[in-house]
């Protein structure tokens, strides 16, 4: 009994980690589709958020049935735990990413547009917690946990340093506004990817220390 | 046989409108959050859109059975393939609240703020979108449906109105040029929210003439 519940725990992870590295891998392709004309990059963002819409039904049902056929207490109980409130932010990751998968499409109508680099850092950033957050929680790594927390303040901060030049420049140039608000809306979705990674990285640190 | 069938889709319907009726009342109460400086509005909200959460999972169990058990076929089972696809818009829907409502949070903390009366214009408009585009898939009304999708034309209007004065406040003042910005994003959250209204009346239609 023991060993085939540890052998469905590392399928879980494994599950997760998946989900994760889908979700880093749509926040990179969003990002790259959003300085080209071609509409390709940005669908193939969607399909890779749709097809996690799949997975978390996958791993919601996994946890259910650890947790009605398994019983788990203490330890094994908070990971499982965990692991259902986790996917329901990979998701939320997901949608963030379809959303800025949408501006993108209209982006690309326009041809080329010339990106902000702190939003392709941004973009980087807010991808590397997604997947250190997963990783502190299959490792059960409370310092990868925290080390993701740190960096959600870089990421706050980039946030607001990309959020006041892009006010000066629409105070500059009026005809190009549109294009400055939809950066900060960019901006601000990946922003909201990097607050889900946070409560990942939390959920990892609850699953160990027992302590939300 | 037929009689449980009928009967659980009923239950379906009835599980479905009370959602669609929490969603409108999360936009109601999140948009009445934003011009006052108490909390508990913005939190009630968040609650709301967390019950919502909740009442997913029981509609999709509910469809579930209804496909496994009964294996419907024709109208009945573009019924209930259409309510899987609309609980997940209006879970996102769901989210966009939420969303504004953690902008409406940092608000409160900044004291009472104006809101321009558009916002509210808007957000009664794609709250009334939601609950009239579950009710022509309950109904099977394909007229409701359409004007649903033709509303959606005077919230993007809206959309475009209030960026553009929103803009205009910014290159006019940039020191409220935060604020202005929180409004911008606020209006995108609804016009989301108008989509996904949109997503579910096309689904209304789909159930009635198996057209995509």
């Amino acid at each position: 009994m023991r060993k085939t519940f540890d052998a469905e725990l590392l399928e879980l992870n494994e599950a997760l980690t998946a989900m994760a590295r889908t979700a880093q891998d749509a926040i990179d392709v969003v990002t790259e589709s959003l300085s080209t004309d071609d509409e390709a990059h940005a669908k193939a963002a969607i399909d890779m958020t749709a097809s996690m819409d799949q997975m978390e039904r996958d791993i919601e049902n996994r946890c259910l049935q650890l947790l009605l056929r398994q019983q788990p207490v203490a330890r094994d109980l908070r990971a499982i735990s965990a692991a259902m409130k986790m996917v329901t932010d990979l998701q939320r990751i997901g949608d963030q990413a379809a959303n800025i998968a949408e501006i993108s499409l209209l982006f690309s109508r326009q041809g080329e547009v010339k990106v902000p680099q702190d939003i392709g850092v941004m973009a980087c950033k807010a991808g590397l917690m997604v997947r250190q957050a997963i990783s502190s929680y299959t490792g059960r790594d409370v310092e990868t946990a925290h080390a993701v927390v740190n960096l959600d303040d870089e990421v706050d901060e980039l946030f607001r340093k990309i959020k006041g030049d892009l006010i000066n420049q629409v105070a500059d140039n009026l005809d190009e506004a549109d294009l400055s608000i939809d950066f900060i809306i960019i901006a601000k979705y990946l922003e909201r990817i990097a607050d889900h990674a946070v409560n990942i990285a939390q959920w990892a640190i609850f699953c160990v220390t027992g302590e939300l």
